[in-house]
């Protein structure tokens, strides 16, 4: 099939190194606590001990018909973890749990315990509700993974045994079908991208062309069920109301919705299908200029786990699953690549370093689902979810985090976000390497080293984020002109090895107001240093959270405390609380009636450092006094 | 049983007249419009041809569970509306109604279609969900509103039988029960009005003790069924979390909790009952001082049409349905007969005024159930809904609006709310009438004449409500001392017929704020005049309705408006808009970049009258400028 030319291909994640700086603490975090934990959770659950298939009629516990996807994501962010830290006992717990897999896969290819064991015979007769190519999706991700992390092919085997089992099942001249729960769209494409097989990218494909079409799928599989009653969700909710290229509005289900965003992205690339690439766009414009928390998160609605209306962004009770944010992340991830373009990396640092992040506790072993900006007190992490796809989709994205650092184009190194360490890449037949050392986003001052067997000319394309007001680039301690096309300065000249480019990014503390058209913020602003959001919360104030205002000329100092929260950034400054005596039995009264505005000292920490100390009120947005 | 004085009675309906000023035109609506639109909508969508009990299995639309209610309702508004506006083809239509109701009677007195046709052998299996005590109140009430209007007993002996028969089925010694949806206690405490029958009181105080006791109910009754789901619904749903004594908050469904405490504050009234008068009071002060909109709408969520935590008010997707706020009426009424205080005749003003009003379009023939306080322009009323309880509540509530007016104590008569018209009472052994000459709310001015046989001296309490701050009497042009005293100013003197008593509201337009609490409101004000609480308008301006501020210190003036919507005072002035080009394609961004605030004409509208002329957005809470 013709390519699409992707403007940027990621780095492997084998050729990028996180040393030191923001993010080594938090893939220690990942690498330490979290994927352990997760294992834990996933046998004391029964989830990997179901895929022995001894569950019988009877027995308590029945597996899942998405336990496969909790265990796919972990042996994920497991492999990834592994390739810049072996460790052979994590290993060992790889190697067992892809033998499970293999035992529990059937003579024919086909994986999903459920269907294997809970109800054998029903596999494929609920494509809209019961999840499993979603799950296969995940396994082919695990295999793709694994096989890249380890070189070892046992998982990736085993799915593309399994891909190629549904790619006999469903397509053209077979039978009509896709999932209900996107995700295989993506995967098939990584399978594509890890076997040369070109049928998987055709089977991803093929699901993406399907959706919505009509006759309606749903419906006709229903009736084929025997089963009346009317679809309990909208079509909206797994966007297959329209057909995909017909689509204009981010809607439903958040996380279904970025996957399949996703996959979209993936086969018009591939395919090099302008339509597709156009509806992609309108999404895109859909979910992020008018569906999206100031932290990235996305999906306003708790109920069906959805996108609302335009500009429809409760803070309260905002739903902002993690795994949203995440799903954003790896759609933002796949434009980027296509248009290189700033603004899509501005996205997507502001869902991790905000959305995802808040969605894991400081030690690691307990996770937000639902990510609100403000909370009276009662939101708080859990070890875990019967439902439990946001822990391990954290413990993959951090993980393998290496992947969204960097990308090349045919001449050029693009640095996306700031991140001490290291890459490797191959710029116009040259090897350059890039030693970063940053404290980024706690400081703008980014130093970059590169190093070079032999001199040669080239492009280091460095992002300069869209909150950045001024920034300056010096080389070799000269000052360099670096003005930004598309959000990126590309320094080109002939570099030599050891020459030293030092980017410094002015990072004031900022307030952000929201669009008017946002009721919920109107009157209210957040506060904004580099691409972190703060939050205000109950445990630093002694007046309570609601009662706090913000003068618009307040000065608000950023100060690095290093004892807080294993260290950062705090904004400090003056606001105001309202003296809440006058609303004593009272809920309405005249405006004169309330009370005095005394000043009181605010302390905003970062946002996604919320809910790790005494549980309490919090808020982003703090009206303006 | 021992009674626990009421302070006040309520005059009879036969006793009130209304007619001129601000009602009378509404309950026009109501007799010309309203209440024969939704005969036509019972019959329409089957309700009242279903009780011929003709429907088969394998027939289409199978008699709903709650459908009686919907009848009832309509029979208790017709009555009353005939009571005033005598009319033998209504007369007709009722008569021929009850006469189906008759039919449908089964000899042991149940009464209800869905078990009778649909589900035959499963009466009474799921108290929970079935609400078929909810449809014997609904018919308990009508029957009782029908003899009182008409002096006939047909539906009041129907629905004596029916009482009778539950009351043989349930109680101490018989089968546990109470309903999932409470209605059946208030009913019954007017059933041993109308009757005498003390033991329909005692099956009320029954249901009402037996509310959320230990073993739980709806578990044995579950698990009777062979039902092993869980609950579909949290306890809290159906107030039956706790006894009702224990219950601190007012919780779950909105229109049930209202109508539990409703029938609680009856028994307590009736059976001297001061541990379950106080827990009314403290749901009372639960509901409506933390957890009522400006306009007395209450239930915030749509989720389980529910109320929400202290200040979660959330004013676009509020749910506040229109039957809810009538069931605050209901009880805001049981609680001021008990205790004489104006603080609940101000609760059910609001709600009356706003939250009520709203429900029903000024021809009288569409309908909020939902009744937000902002719209993006997509929210309207209809014609009817599937579950049509708030169509047919309007309707009665406004046919039998004279009972809300006022009530006797043993030595005065008071004037809750102030409508033109006339009233007759025997206060201390006296013949009193009082003509009521007023346009109140749209003014404060109130012209009462009093109407004597004989001379007397006894207590003219008019009400100074909550919102008023300045007030005056005179008493035959003469300035009266009326210092109000738990929102009652008691004028006592010997009174002589054609005695004049002016009372003039200070009225003017204000502003009012919401507690801090309440997020989704700080820095924003709404706008009351009287008890009217106002609206603005996409239809009234050029810029956005969610552009648009309201600065403190600028001045809004009332002004009639004669050809407005049958005729409103409008409240105008200047507003601030903010230029929102400056936020094309951007959602968050420095408020140094938003858009200049321009000046422009802000004209607001009653609440109670939104949505009757072009569709577009709305809102009541203004952010401050």
């Amino acid at each position: 099939m013709p390519r699409l030319t992707r403007k940027l291909r990621p780095l492997a994640l084998a050729d990028v190194t996180i040393s030191g700086g923001f993010w080594q603490p938090w893939l220690e975090i990942n690498r330490v606590s979290s994927i352990p934990h997760i294992y834990t959770m996933l046998k004391r659950t029964g989830r990997i001990d179901s895929l022995r298939l001894q569950w019988k009629p009877g027995d308590p516990n029945p597996p899942h018909i998405f336990w496969e996807s909790d265990t796919a994501k972990w042996i994920e962010a497991a492999s990834c973890s592994r390739a810049t830290h072996p460790d052979p006992d994590l290993d060992r717990l790889i190697d067992e749990t892809i033998a499970l897999l293999t035992g529990a896969q059937q003579p024919d290819g086909y994986l999903n315990v459920h269907y294997t064991v809970v109800e054998p015979g029903k596999r494929w007769t609920n494509l809209r509700d019961c999840h499993e190519m979603y799950c296969a999706g995940h396994l082919i991700e695990a295999g793709v993974a694994h096989f890249r992390a380890t070189g070892k092919r046992t998982l990736l085997e085993i799915v593309s045994r399994y891909a190629d089992y549904i790619d006999s099942v469903f397509g053209p001249g077979k039978r009509p079908g896709y999932c209900g729960h996107e995700e295989i769209e993506l995967a098939l494409v990584k399978l594509y991208h890890a076997t040369g097989e070109e049928r998987y990218l055709r089977l991803a494909q093929y699901f993406i062309n399907e959706r919505g079409r009509k006759p309606y799928l749903y419906d006709t599989e229903a009736a084929a069920r025997g089963d009346t009653r009317p679809d309990w969700a909208d079509p909206e909710y797994r966007q297959s109301h329209l057909p995909v290229r017909e689509q204009r509005d981010a809607v439903g289900h958040a996380v279904r919705a970025m996957y399949l965003y996703s996959g979209m992205a993936d086969v018009a690339a591939e395919t090099g299908d302008a339509t597709l690439l156009a509806a992609c766009r309108r999404l895109w414009e859909s979910a992020t200029g008018r569906k999206m928390y100031v932290t990235g998160g996305i999906g306003a609605r708790h109920h069906g786990e959805a996108f609302g209306l335009d500009y429809e962004l409760p803070n309260e009770s905002a739903y902002a699953e993690t795994c949203a944010a995440i799903g954003l992340m790896l759609f933002a991830h796949r434009m980027l690549q296509m248009e290189a373009d700033g603004r899509y990396a501005d996205v997507l640092e502001r869902a991790l370093f905000n959305g995802v992040l808040a969605g894991m506790s400081r030690d690691g072993a307990k996770y937000f689902y639902v990510n609100p900006l403000a909370s009276g007190g009662g939101h708080h992490r859990q070890e875990f979810f019967d439902c439990a796809c946001c822990p391990p989709n954290i413990a993959r994205l951090l993980a393998s985090l290496g992947l969204n650092l960097y990308s090349a184009s045919d001449d050029a190194l693009y640095v996306h976000l700031y991140a001490a360490g290291q890459a490797k890449a191959r710029i116009a037949g040259q090897s350059v390497t890039l030693q970063v050392d940053t404290q980024y986003p706690w400081s703008g001052q980014v130093r970059m080293r590169i190093g070079l067997d032999a001199p040669g000319t080239f492009g280091l394309a460095v992002r300069i984020p869209g909150w950045c007001r001024k920034h300056k680039v010096t080389i070799n301690g000269k000052p360099a002109a670096a003005k930004p096309v598309r959000g990126y300065a590309t320094l080109r000249r002939p570099w030599q090895d050891g020459d030293e480019v030092v980017l410094t990014l002015d990072m004031p503390v900022e307030r952000v107001a929201a669009s008017p058209m946002v009721a919920d913020n109107v009157g209210r602003v957040a506060i904004q240093r580099g691409p972190i959001v703060y939050c205000v919360e109950q445990c630093d104030h002694k007046a309570p959270v609601r009662s706090i205002f913000l003068a618009d000329k307040a000065p608000l100092a950023a100060r690095f405390d290093k004892r807080l929260l294993g260290g950062c950034v705090v904004v400090e400054g003056w606001g105001a609380a309202e003296d809440l005596g006058k609303w004593k039995g009272r809920l309405y009264q005249s405006p004169r009636e309330a009370g005095k505005m005394r000043r009181v000292k605010i302390r905003a920490v970062p946002y996604f450092l919320w809910d790790n100390r005494k549980p309490g009120a919090m808020a982003v947005w703090l009206p303006r006094a």
